[in-house]
């Protein structure tokens, strides 16, 4: 250990992280269409998930949703006119969280399309995503085109009108309630989805046109992931609120593009850590295997970067079908991650620790150290462009992310000392 | 052992009783006043929860429930009246059982109040139970009897309206969901309560004025119990789908007026076999202590005669405060009671318990060998009329009850034996 910087330094630095995670409230207050919450980008920008990527380097799934997009913009008139725009290199590509926000699977939005916005009651930072279309798994089809107009058009202004009365809605009491139901909020969102629905059913009644309101609270009702652009936002304001703390070791993103896998960490600034992304081991839906599988994808492992999704798994019995574990699995892989996270957040419990808190913090020392690495679970995409989605089941971050981040914290706090030795007898 | 029964033949009828109870489909079907499915009952009747009991007998809260029914009909024109009218043995009490149906708490119900109605799909059979009103706490206060009203001039008339389009609403998938969501579906509700408001919604919207829609979805998003009656009543015609199969040992019923514990057998017809009723054990809301609490009341231990409430504790980790327990006491309840229960449901999967059933008929012989008392999760009311829910914990059935009722198996079946032998010796 560098004598410059102590255990002492470091341990300091993380647990002020993980405070300014534990001050977030974030609250639901707003839709809009991503354009008016950010008037100024560029001509023909869509966003994506995951670290920086070019349409060269882009996964199947994740082209699909470009192509997706620039229909839905009417910037192209078909398919192929879609794919020339975007290999002519006329597309502005843009990653959700260089501009605080997240997107599911493919995470291609575009300015036309709504989204979710929540902000922090304390800071006032605000941050977005959207529904997990069908065109986020890289399908555009009549359907798929069909939904995005549906959302774009009734279901998004609706849930706008019906918010007005509320204001805003708590999604910390919110998720807490769905720990308490079987949520771990990634892939299952079934309880905090209906919760959601149970907030607004009187308002999506009272403000809206009678067939607008019952439209919405058939569409609310058939759909369980609702709730995950919520949820996502969410754990997007806690995670990136460590963000900026010097020394800190404490990870302040995970998303993946479904070529590569990147993290960020609080004292290392905005840099991402890249490494290939991993396979999804897990179950594939009828008619579809393993060779049909693209890999990890989607800004959605922000859950996991607070500690829900995978590493709350053990408060979601009912997800072992999806992702392919029996109940003792789940546990375990809570308890596994516990060794690579620095506290908890008590403000989200669950009932099966005894009320204690859901895991907060991945800690790149102890990633490094023990070898555990994060595990996420999520949906499978095809590895072409134009299908649904596939399959469910769980990955884990590459290792190389982690001992990428920890170079650099080298490199930027021991100037003198040689980014390549082996960090595991170093790491403060 | 006695060589003319065999225990071949005990368990060939109980495997019977267990099959008749898998073979139900419960249904929520109605929203009628009692009157109206009755509309033979004698002048003056009410109904009330537990084996028969009278005035005399009857528990504060019970007689509360009672006061508040003779005011709500306008049969008494206070209080005082009404405690006369039923000291004077003017009023006719009947156990919801012996009218095939059930009443959470008191059970107090009246003819002008409505009841869901659940029919089993395949036999046709009916069941009822209503709201757990504060009046069935024994409390007639104006805002109890305001809910009395609003219940049933509003929001069952809006249901009824509701269930119209959808004709039927299938209550063992909408069950199995609240168990992969943390309810055990006795005293937690809350997820099988929302549940219902997701498959209503709609439908309330649709086919209700728009202040009487609105009013009702906000009273369903607000009462957490919303499901309770339901899950009684299907629980009743799961229960009373195994009666009279002779010769065998499985409970039908299990249920307490707040005086007397009463259980009924398959193999034993329409005879109660009581003793005095358990304190609860549990927790107390702020302003009551254990001083305060009545005895065991309620039909709504009919969920815990096919294997829900208590039995399902280790699905319902959420309930662990209510209770005041564990979340390991609640895995080990729901363990315990395996050692008293012939079989499991598998409609009924648990997640916890890698998607096995729960578990289903308790087997008198059982536990009178194992002396494993069946536990119940439940309300506790005052010992006092005029109050509201005091606490809630967990209660234990006499055994005397069991005794009595292999007793009584003994002297129907095996007539030339005397019932006072130690029976643990001698059960088949």
């Amino acid at each position: 250990m560098d004598p410059e910087i102590t255990r002492q330094q470091v341990e300091a630095a993380n647990a002020a992280a993980l405070e300014n995670m534990l001050a977030v409230q974030p609250a639901w207050v707003d839709v809009t269409p991503l354009g008016e919450l950010f008037p100024d980008l560029p001509p023909m920008t869509l966003t994506h998930a995951g670290p920086p990527v070019t349409w060269g380097r882009m996964s199947g799934a994740q082209r699909g949703g470009v192509i997706a997009a620039l229909l839905y913009e009417g910037w192209a008139k078909d398919p192929a006119a879609a794919s020339q725009l975007a290999e002519d290199g006329l597309i502005n590509l843009v990653p959700n969280h260089d501009l605080g926000g997240v997107g599911p699977m493919a995470g291609v939005l575009s300015p036309s399309m709504h989204v979710f916005v929540v902000q922090d009651r304390v800071s006032g930072r605000r941050a977005y995503s959207s529904i997990e279309y069908d065109s986020l798994f890289g399908c555009w089809d009549e359907h798929a085109m069909d939904e995005l107009w549906q959302w774009n058009a009734c279901f998004y202004p609706a849930l706008r009108r019906a918010l007005g009365p509320l204001a805003e809605v708590d999604l910390i009491q919110l998720m807490a309630q769905a720990l308490m139901m079987g949520d771990e909020l990634h892939s299952r969102q079934t309880a905090s989805s209906v919760l959601l629905l149970r907030a607004l059913a009187s308002s999506i009644t009272s403000e809206n046109p009678q067939p607008a309101a019952i439209a919405t609270l058939n569409q609310l009702a058939g759909n369980e992931l609702t709730f995950l652009p919520l949820a996502m936002a969410a754990a997007k304001l806690i995670a990136s609120a460590a963000d900026g703390v010097p020394l800190s070791t404490i990870v302040t993103a995970m998303s993946r593009n479904g070529t590569e896998f990147g993290i960020r960490t609080s004292g290392t600034g905005s840099a991402w850590f890249t490494a290939p992304a991993p396979k999804v081991e897990g179950v594939y839906f009828p008619g579809y295997r393993e060779e049909d599988a693209g890999l990890d994808m989607g800004d959605s492992a922000i859950t996991e970067t607070v500690g829900l999704g995978a590493f709350a798994m053990a408060a979601a019995p009912g997800i072992a079908g999806l992702v392919g574990k029996s109940h003792g699995e789940l546990v375990a892989s809570s308890a596994e991650m516990s060794q690579i996270t620095a506290g908890r957040n008590p403000a989200l419990a669950v009932p099966q620790w005894d009320m204690s808190g859901v895991l907060l913090g991945v800690d790149v020392r102890r990633v490094v150290q023990t070898g555990v690495l994060p595990i996420i679970d999520t949906a499978t995409a095809h590895r072409d462009a134009g299908h649904r989605i596939i399959g469910a089941g769980v990955s884990r971050a590459p290792a190389e992310c982690f001992t990428g981040a920890l170079n650099t914290w080298f490199a930027l706090n021991l100037s003198d000392e040689p980014a390549e030795l082996d960090h595991r007898e170093r790491v403060p």
